[in-house]
């Protein structure tokens, strides 16, 4: 109902850099009017080459009816921008202060019913919504880099949003092929963000302690947990890699690891209720499917993301150069 | 030279869990004999079954000539196992007593000039040759599950591993269509594992905060970092991300947000050295690639592997629930 009171049709983007313009790639490909507006200079320019980078790939992943690159306009003021969208995305530096002025005209000059979606990797919607006119429509809206294919949208309501907005927003992103991800509590740097960087923390050290080079840290994701974490995730695929009884002998075996020295990152206490937390959650997204199922599905994707990694990356390893150092 | 006076023909494979049965499948596959060894009641019966389920997808990828399931053999003592053998890999559970007891009757029993590769995931090869009467043959060769498709073997040798060994191993472990990584320097967890780890423990960390189910950061990992960890792991990713100065823009950009508490894990200190590290790694990494060609390439991968993804997994993940739920 709520949602078609307030069709989301024109769209602005205020912060044209990297994801911004990944942004305005996106809502032009999907078929929407979009207004952006950054003080910058070349700016403007700045945006059409990196759409004029983006539109092939979107080409190949299919234009909206009525997707146009000319249905892009830049104001010079962002009053001008904002004024008549139904949906504000937000993706200035990642500075709190300059974000919350900024956020502070865009829900000045901004319709009361317009969503505000910030695109901010770690600040807490509850601290960008501080002192809104109408903070129940500010959310956090993370996206991932190259914003116009990866379909990760992580959706954060602050204390203030209201459940109106966020079901608009969830439907809205869901609606404009992302995979809209609704994180539980506020936290900084969200989800994905705290979990990428606790391993590119660990990758900084290896790399300080002169461990490996940054082409071997690369090399070591891309050739084993990255092929299986594209596929499944770090939890299912440990549920996997604990065999027939999965993530129970997965715990079981390797939780005692968790003791030991192998990150600089200290492991939480492996309660009873964190391992059935851990152990049920698995089983409950695996359902009826068997591990065996599960493994042969696994197998064939892998076989077949292999053969695309290699299509693309064969010589960009540390590995291939190790070989052919020799 | 070496390499032509020691050819592997025989291989042993002594203990026979889930990485020992991908060895064993592996090598199998690539056309060699197999001896095999595990005290365990039913092993032979569970390594028959983990064969016949690796077999469908080392068809696809390529049987080598005479590859063949019967020229696995299961001996009766270790002694038996090995002693032909010109490369053991063992796979015994992860408890440094238990290696070093099976480490020492497999350099016992086996040829001088053979060489002992361990898959321990965490412990360090200077360890475990520890009273070896050749220690200089053994070397940590740990692989990623499932063996008989991930390319990824860390090798790392011990402080009295020669140097010829280890060439012998690389050269070995490339040629049945492994990506041999050389790690620098002995530490637990060696490189991949640490990585690993330190994303799994926040993610521990993130269920138990309740922030998270496990399907929700499965969720946030596949449909993010993990579609670019698969492509090019995290350094290159984050070059790509910070536009097109590269790698020294992200680390301006972002350097700061590792003061933030965004993970469990402490961040090192962002050096002038550290910086120089590893933006100069990137760039040589990249080489003559620019920052353009790299996106280009890399938006016709992502588009390829999303669809991958989708064919495979379309229903499985948090975000996909979310908006049916609604």
């Amino acid at each position: 109902m709520d949602n078609k009171i307030h069709q989301i049709n024109k769209i602005a983007v205020v912060g044209t850099g990297v994801i911004g313009n990944g942004w305005i790639a996106r809502f032009l490909a999907q078929g929407f009017d979009v207004i952006a507006f950054d003080p910058a200079e070349g700016a403007e320019q700045r945006t059409q080459k990196a759409i004029d980078q983006a539109w092939p790939s979107l080409v190949k992943i299919g234009l909206a009816d009525g997707a146009a690159q000319n249905r892009l306009t830049f104001m010079p003021t962002i009053e001008e921008a904002v004024c008549e969208a139904d949906l504000i995305q937000e993706n200035v530096p990642e500075r709190e202060d300059l974000k919350k002025s900024v956020l502070a005209s865009i829900d000045a000059y901004a319709k009361p019913e317009a969503i505000i979606g910030s695109s901010t990797s770690g600040i807490m919607p509850s601290t960008l919504q501080e002192g809104l006119k109408h903070p129940e429509r500010l959310i956090v809206a993370h996206p991932f880099n190259p914003v116009y294919i990866l379909p990760l949208v992580e959706l954060v309501a602050g204390k203030e949003t209201s459940a109106a907005v966020m079901d608009r927003a969830k439907n809205f992103y869901a609606s404009i092929e992302m995979k809209p991800l609704i994180i539980r509590k506020e936290i900084e740097g969200h989800l994905a963000d705290r979990l990428m960087e606790a391993l590119w923390r660990e990758a900084l050290h290896l790399v300080n302690d002169g461990v490996a080079t940054t082409e071997e840290v690369d090399a070591a994701i891309i050739y084993g947990a990255g092929l299986r974490w594209a596929q499944m995730g770090p939890f299912l695929t440990f549920h996997l890699a604990g065999g027939e009884k999965g993530m129970r002998h997965m715990l079981e075996q390797f939780g005692p690891t968790l003791k030991l020295p192998w990150t600089k990152l200290e492991a939480p206490e492996l309660t009873d209720e964190l391992k059935e937390k851990v152990i049920t959650g698995c089983e409950t997204h695996a359902g009826d499917t068997t591990i065996a199922e599960m493994e042969e599905k696994r197998n064939a994707f892998l076989v077949e993301l292999l053969d695309l990694v290699e299509s693309y990356w064969p010589e960009t390893t540390a590995t291939e150069k190790v070989v052919v150092k020799q």
